[in-house]
């Protein structure tokens, strides 16, 4: 289980063995069944979760009862109330398995006792960080500037295989289109 | 113009006198005019930027001539196209001048040679980056989850005194509201 994260932060920097064995040893094996939450409204959330196995999907629920689905996880993705994580306050969003799930968290305490003890980790984190804020900014821009097609086209590349994996209205809520409107791009593309 | 951007790094990082010399020997001054563009779009954007007096704007204007603002910067602040910077791709963005500028700019790739040289920098850019991904995923729930008025005054707080600098239009354009909507909202609370 835990091979996959480690080939993950190896493609971003160097680890000696010693260090590869202390990032691996402070990582805590979760399991997640399909339908629970692994996070919900009001959690302070003390982990950020890698997915080595599953689907999950974070959405905000409002007032009136409507999901807006922020951010789909899958296998190599790193999933989490960010917001709750980062800043210690309460969960805004849901976190909930589409799938049973396999996964590995870090504990926020334990993480900075690892910067200061493997420093390329700092590295690691500010690729991955970076990445995650430039897609965001990405994301804003695609629906201010992209057809609906050209916003499914890119999803499909940015999630490529997970189309069989999520319902056609799940797609739909990400891309801000109707489910009938997403349900004719995809015979269009067929 | 370069103890402000020292006073910004070392409420993060420790550096040593010598470190602090090599950090901002390699930043380049910068002076915008008011009304003039820091990027536009189908720029290969190389530096990143730290303003250090002035007010600039970030927006995206799509095929029908309407702005959609993104960012405002204003002192002690960060600004690019980070998509364009991170990913050497065209900007999409135009960058604007409000006011006279003065800025400090970072080169991509002394930027890089300065993460070999000098590591704490991959920790001060990690949690400056970290900052603004939690921040822009707020907004977009903000977005979702708050009253126009309740948007309005986290704007202020994120933007201490800058309404005074922006043109009613330009604060109604980044929360998303009519400029009347906005004008109603501030007569309320005054």
């Amino acid at each position: 289980m835990k091979s996959k994260i480690l080939s993950h932060v190896l493609e971003i920097i160097d680890l000696t063995k010693n260090q590869q064995d202390e990032f691996l040893s402070i990582l805590n094996e979760k399991t997640v069944t399909k339908k629970s939450f692994l996070v919900k409204p009001g959690d302070i959330v003390t982990e950020e979760f890698y997915v080595v196995e599953g689907c999950l999907v974070a959405y905000y629920l409002d007032e009136l009862g409507n999901k807006h689905i922020l951010q789909f996880a899958v296998e190599d993705w790193w999933i989490s109330d960010f917001e709750s994580f980062f800043n210690q306050v309460p969960a805004k969003l849901y976190i909930e398995a589409i799938e049973d799930c396999k996964l590995l968290g870090i504990n926020k305490e334990v993480l900075e006792v690892l910067y200061q003890r493997i420093p390329q980790f700092e590295r690691f984190f500010r690729i991955k960080t970076t990445k995650a804020f430039v897609s965001l900014r990405c994301r804003i821009l695609s629906t201010l500037q992209k057809s609906a097609k050209e916003r499914y086209l890119e999803f499909c590349k940015d999630y490529p295989d997970i189309e069989k994996r999520l319902a056609n209205y799940q797609i739909a809520n990400y891309l801000g289109l109707k489910p009938e409107s997403l349900s004719r791009i995809r015979k269009e593309l067929v």
